[in-house]
Order: structure tokens, then sequence, then C-alpha cells
């Protein structure tokens, strides 16, 4: 049985995750792919910390290009998060026709173009499902069984921490302020949540999903974005009254032609699909030109659910290798 | 451009539908392949029915044989129905090297197996989206990029008729005769509705799905299977009243490494996932011990979306061919 080499880019929380669903589901990965996949090298410069994983010590290294040069390392999963120096490490991986995996949505966005070119001209496969959705596999689906559309339309509830937050306001009256604070100390909104509450990472996923369903590039920062900071308990509860639900939703559509799109919070009826994604859950709505109404639900984030899609790419592109 | 000859086995219902998705959409699927893909032969005795559909008559044949040993044709879609001769006709295409691509759940469902058996010996592509779930791609999640997980349980909600009848009923306190005979009249239902309310179709498809997320083959027969027809408004009511609903599900789980499975109406409480599925749509719900609960939403029948299923299948071939 062939053997699969990964180089591992950082130890963190997804990180470990990726490596407890290897660890776990070694059997069926070995069934699925025909091949053993082993994570043999790793850039993580806090070798101490406890992550209740069971990693030979000598697979840690402080220098990227250990793992680049490295020949026996077919497959490089970024997990550093951030433009850089992820953007940098993933070209040089591609360059030393290494295959790449990542969950970075901030670096695809920022470098879309670049990374996907990098790809084509080394012959090495780029893959991305953890970045939008965590463990849903929406990337997956637009990228192959559902290729024989047009798309019309995508809806995402794309970001957990925010989803969160507009739920408890929904379900208990509460205020922004207050549910913030108990979500911050529970972990489920970072200590700095600009990034999740002004809408900015739901806009880096947004420029993913635009890329791959309309074939158009647009920076993130150019995505009309508004988060939900002054999101007031009155307006979720008009919202209300009026049989609705307010969600924070990355949208783009095809309008005669023309991809209209923005990051805003919405204001959806109670019967609408995602309506009923609550939480912590994520949920991908997309309208297709021959399939209809799609919608893709499950766990946005959290270590396993995104190394289940971290593994799967690795899981495709050992097939591919193995062919 | 490389061109991707098709020989289709039936120009029903799905057989247009796939045609004219082909149709619609050939730039896109040109763009996601890399090639030009045709229907250059189509095995149908009716060849005067209004289709909707430009068909040059020269390409009908009656002779199954004029596909199978035409050396210009690479797949063969089959959406005759039924098990047979649909099953003896895939196994013919693919002794003659022909990749398959079905949408036909009762021929699978009873010769699995059999099918899977002679891809591999044949070295050729069995693909089957469109059999659960029409145009929902789930079948591409469990087979694919979900292959990371080991799976715990499946709930779907896949066949139309029965969801629409109980939706009906439901919404409207209305009696299972009453709503089955509107059905009837308006097409969404067949005259024959034995196969749909006695759950013998969704017993189908759960076997394809119990084959690929728990690699256990059972006969359709050998499911406990009970259907929708004794329910009464009563028992909707007295659901409702509780905070439930009553669906028709198709249900396997692992129990501590036994595969437990049925089809049969449960009653599901309001928050799951699964009650917000009404009328003609299909949802199946996925639990892995990595990704934890997923869930696909969409359309589970209908020439359009069941042709985007087909034609999916389609693009992957083309693309595995083309490279």
């Amino acid at each position: 049985m062939k053997t699969i080499k990964i180089g591992l880019l950082g130890l963190g929380n997804i990180g470990t995750g990726t490596y407890k669903v290897l660890d776990m589901n070694r059997g069926q990965i070995e069934t699925a792919t025909g091949t053993r996949v082993v994570i043999s090298q790793i850039l993580e410069k806090d070798v101490t910390a406890k992550r209740d994983i069971d990693v030979n010590p000598k697979d840690f290294t402080q220098n990227p290009d250990d793992i680049f040069n490295n020949p026996e390392i077919d497959i490089v999963v970024e997990l550093l998060g951030g433009i850089e120096p992820a953007t940098t490490f993933m070209l040089s991986a591609m360059k030393n026709k290494k295959h790449v995996v990542t969950a970075n949505k901030a670096a695809l966005a920022a470098n879309f173009d670049k990374l996907k070119k990098c790809a084509e001209e080394n012959n090495v496969m780029l893959k991305f499902e953890a970045s939008v959705g965590g463990g849903i596999p929406i990337i997956n689906a637009i990228t192959s069984v559902l290729q024989g559309n047009k798309f019309e339309e995508v809806m995402g509830i794309v970001n957990g921490t925010t989803n969160y937050i507009l739920t408890q306001m929904t379900d208990f009256g509460l205020e922004y302020d207050d549910v913030l604070k108990v979500a911050q100390e529970k972990g489920s909104a970072e200590a700095d949540p600009t990034d999740d509450v002004e809408g900015i990472d739901v806009a880096n996923k947004l420029t993913v999903l635009m890329a791959l369903m309309f074939g158009k590039y647009v920076k993130p920062g150019d995505i009309p974005t508004e988060g939900i900071s002054k999101i007031t308990k009155e307006q979720i509860e008009e919202a209300k009254a009026q049989g609705c639900k307010i969600k924070l939703i990355a949208n783009a559509k095809n309008v005669d032609g023309k991809i209209e799109y923005s990051v805003k919070p919405m204001r959806l009826k109670n019967d609408h699909p995602l309506c009923g994604v609550n939480n912590e859950f994520n949920a991908v709505f997309v309208r297709g030109n021959a399939v209809g109404d799609l919608m893709f639900y499950g766990k946005g984030a959290g270590p396993l659910p995104t190394g289940s899609a971290v593994i799967g790419d690795v899981i495709e592109i050992a097939r591919a290798i193995n062919q």
C-alpha cells in the first residue's frame, strides 16, 4: 500500500482536530483511498502545548523549507490562518510540486487568482473545502456535481459567532452587548471579535463562493459589508412581530448577467430554509438554473468538523495520486 | 476540444430533463469539463412524442446493442427505470467498457454488488447521484469529501409524494385519501401509488445509502418497511399537540457496531432540521463521527433537478476521461 505523506503547517485547534480525525478514522481512510495517509512533518513553534494527541517530537520543525524541500511529502496542509505568511508558504509548497489543502479563507480571499494560477502552472491540486462552512461540503458540491448548473444565487450563514449571537438575542430577547460578553466568556467569540461581528470573515467566504460560482473575483474589501454590532433588541423584536428573523447573510446573485453582492443582516421569513439555522450552525443556500433550491447545513467551525473537511480534501488528492 | 459521447437509454421525463440541462448549460459544461458533451444515440421506442427538445430523428434506435457496440460512445446514461431490462443493459454497457450513469434506484438496490463488481472488473465508472434525493448531491458527498468520517446515522426524507401528502395532511388537517386523490389529479402521485406510499421506493434508496455509508448491503425487501397509507388525521393532530410532525423516514444507524435500519413514519420534534422539509422537498440528514450533524436539502424529483444530478455525474466522468 502506497503511503501519502503530509506536511502540516500549524498545530493549533484546527491542526489538532485534523490530526485527530486522521487518527480516529485511519482504517476508514485507508479503505477510501487505498493508501496510508500520515502526517510526517509539522511546522509549529509550540512543541510543548497539551494537545491530547501523540506527536513524535522529531516530526516538529521550525523551518518551513524543511517541508517544502522534503521530496517525500506529497501534500502540504496549511492551517496557520491569516494572509501571511500563509500565502507565501502555499505558493512555495506548490512551486515545489506539493498539492495544497487549506482552511484559510483570508489568504484565499486575498490571493485567490494568484493561488489558483500557481496550482495550474505547477500542475498540482489546491483544495479548500474547510474554508467556507467548516465541515459542510459546499465547496466540493459547487465545483463538481453541481457544475451542470448556471448558479443564480447563493445565501450563506457562514459565521457561527454571529449566528450564535443573533439566535440568543432572538430566542431570549437579549441585547447584543450582553450576549457577546457571555459568548466571549464561553470561548465562542474571540476577545477581539471585530472580524466576526463586522462581517469581515463572512466577506472573505463570499469572495471564495463568488469566484467558484460566478467566476467573478471580488476583493473582500470591495464587498459592501455590514456586521451585526449595531443590531438592537428592538429591531429583532420588530422582525419577529412580522414573522421574520434577522440573520447575517452572505449574498450574491445574478441579476440579468450582473452579479450583485453584499454581506449584511437580512430579514428572512420564518419559513425560509435558512431561518431554522440556529446558534453555531452554518448553512449555505444555493439556487441553480437546473437543480433549483438547495441547502447545505452543518457545523461551520470546530476542530473535528473542520478537520473532517481538511481530511476530505486530503482523501480526494490521495485518490487522484493513487490512480 | 475532445468530444464525450453519450448513449441515452430512455427519453421519458428524466431523459428529456437531462437533455434539456445539457442543452441549456452547454457552455458552462464545456468550461467545467474541458470537453464537448453530446448525446449521440438514444434508445427509445416513442420517437414521435412531444418533448419540447430538438432531437435529430436519426439519433434514435430501437436496438440497445447499437449503443453498446458503438465504439464512439464513452458513457451510457440509463434512465429507463425498473429493475429489468435496466440491470442487464447496464451490465452490457460496462462489459463493453462504457462508463455508466443511472438514476435507477430500483435496479441499484436489487443488484448493487453485481453492478459495482462489473464496474470494477471492467475498469469503468458507475455513478448514480440521481438515484437518491434527485438533485441533492448526497451521493457525491458521502462517497468523497465525507469519507474521513465513520458514519453513525442517516435519516432521509427521500420520497416527494409521501412528503407532500403528509405535509398537506399536517397543514390543513386533511385525511390521507383526500390528499392522495388531489395529488393524483395534479400528477404529483402515480395512478398506482403503491411503490411510493408503502415505502418501497424509500427502501430502495435506503439500500443504496447503507451500502455506501456502512458498507452493508441489505436487500430492500429485507428492510422493515412501513408506508404512510394507514396514517390518520388523528395521529397527525396528536403529534402536533406534542410539538411534533410525522415524516416518512429512511433510517439507518450504527448501534455498537450493529447497523439498525427501517423505513417508517416517525415523529420528529418541530426543532429537528428535517421538520422544516415540506411538500415535494427532500432532505438527507447525516451524522459522522468527525463532522457531526449535516443536512442536505433540495428537490428530490422533477426532470430538471434530476437531470442536474445526471449531468453532474457525466461531468465527473468527462473530467476523469479528459485528464
